[in-house]
């Protein structure tokens, strides 16, 4: 399998180009607007087509890219069905996509927001704002719900192997990788706590609004397109 | 092994953590004095014992951490004998540095600076400022030599197998890893050019003095020790 995680420096965000090495086909996970010419380049220069685009969830943070790559390389879009309505296909828990010999299985993994995924491919885990590493997502807008987090952390992602390796959506202290095991073991806002005290924490974290909660949301919904600013 | 890579937003810098994971002898190369406690709290949490720091060379761009953690890990300081006067242990091309079952080969790949060093270790080639993805470093302060780095790159790291994983030292775009293959083929500095032509692409390039030249140099000479500023 081909891996590569590649980085957005504006917005921490990671995104994930995972291919067949035999078939070419190539799938990325939560590309970025900005970097669609970064992006469409390195498929080209290893020689890959773009099948599908997969979404972890409606992102706050930055613009996706999917609607553009969609429209490039006529590839698939890709998401959770509680999330945009503009993806082609609309995942649910356990469905799985193909490249080639590559099965990228989608777990719903809700909380952060209510159409969070992640995607368990080989030894990885791509956890999207679900679990970062020694952190999770904020649980506080878009249908997010910390009990819901904790039974997708706990429940779902801690579920698999001690030694999955742990792909997070983004960093923002230079990790960029993890396992499932040292997460149980030290992730501060889980180790040593319960669903209760869980929620309580959340509850209390009092985050400042996203900046681009209100163009990234509706631009995410609609595949990474950006409504034109209205002539007043 | 374990391998994680570590990214300093602030200099584009990567540190990359190496261990084993029976022994839990553990190197850091080119670690960022930003980052010291990242980095210690990093190996307590993996179990893991500091044995080596070691630098790919003097940095130009930001302050090492070698100093700072092997006073406070006992860890030994390694670079190659035309590099910093202060490290415990002088590497030449071929030496060998073990952390139980791993053996990381020093490479001697001078070019970007005279004490530029790759390490090569399983199917993963550490390289530096002399090959970075797409790019490779400049060759124009601190006994640079375009031609001695067109032979690090094209004779020394092109010499690996093609699959090899190559792990910079530092990018500016979002990239994480290549492979030698890669960048023999796209590596737009190299790829179609002979040594001459490379040569007089380096010399046409004209960039900036680096921001932290005068301190950052000086300052790794001595192990990351930043000289106090004289009163006047």
């Amino acid at each position: 399998m081909i891996l590569r995680q590649l980085f957005d420096s504006d917005s921490s965000t990671y995104t994930y180009l995972i291919a067949d090495p035999t078939t070419r086909e190539a799938v990325l996970v939560d590309p970025v607007l900005e970097h669609v010419e970064r992006d469409l380049k390195l498929l080209a220069e290893l020689g890959l087509e773009l099948r599908y685009v997969l979404e972890t969830h409606v992102h706050a943070d930055h613009v996706t890219a999917a609607g553009q790559l969609r429209e490039r390389t006529g590839a698939r879009t890709c998401a959770s069905g509680a999330g945009a309505p503009c993806v082609d296909q609309h995942l649910k828990d356990g469905d799985v996509v193909r490249v080639g010999d590559v099965a990228i299985t989608a777990l719903a993994t809700p909380g952060h927001t209510d159409d969070g995924m992640s995607f368990h491919v080989g030894r990885y885990v791509l956890t999207g704002d679900t679990l970062l590493i020694r952190g999770c997502g904020r649980a506080d807008f878009q249908n997010g719900d910390a009990g819901a987090l904790w039974d997708s952390i706990t429940g779902v992602l801690f579920a698999l192997p001690d030694d999955t390796v742990v792909l997070p959506g983004h960093d923002y202290k230079g990790f960029t990788s993890s396992t499932i095991g040292e997460e149980k073991r030290v992730n501060p806002r889980v180790a040593g706590r319960d669903r209760a005290a869980f929620i309580e924490l959340m509850a209390a974290l009092n985050l400042p609004r996203p900046k681009k909660l209100d163009v990234a949301v509706p631009a995410n919904r609609a595949c990474g397109k950006v409504a034109p600013i209205q002539a007043s």
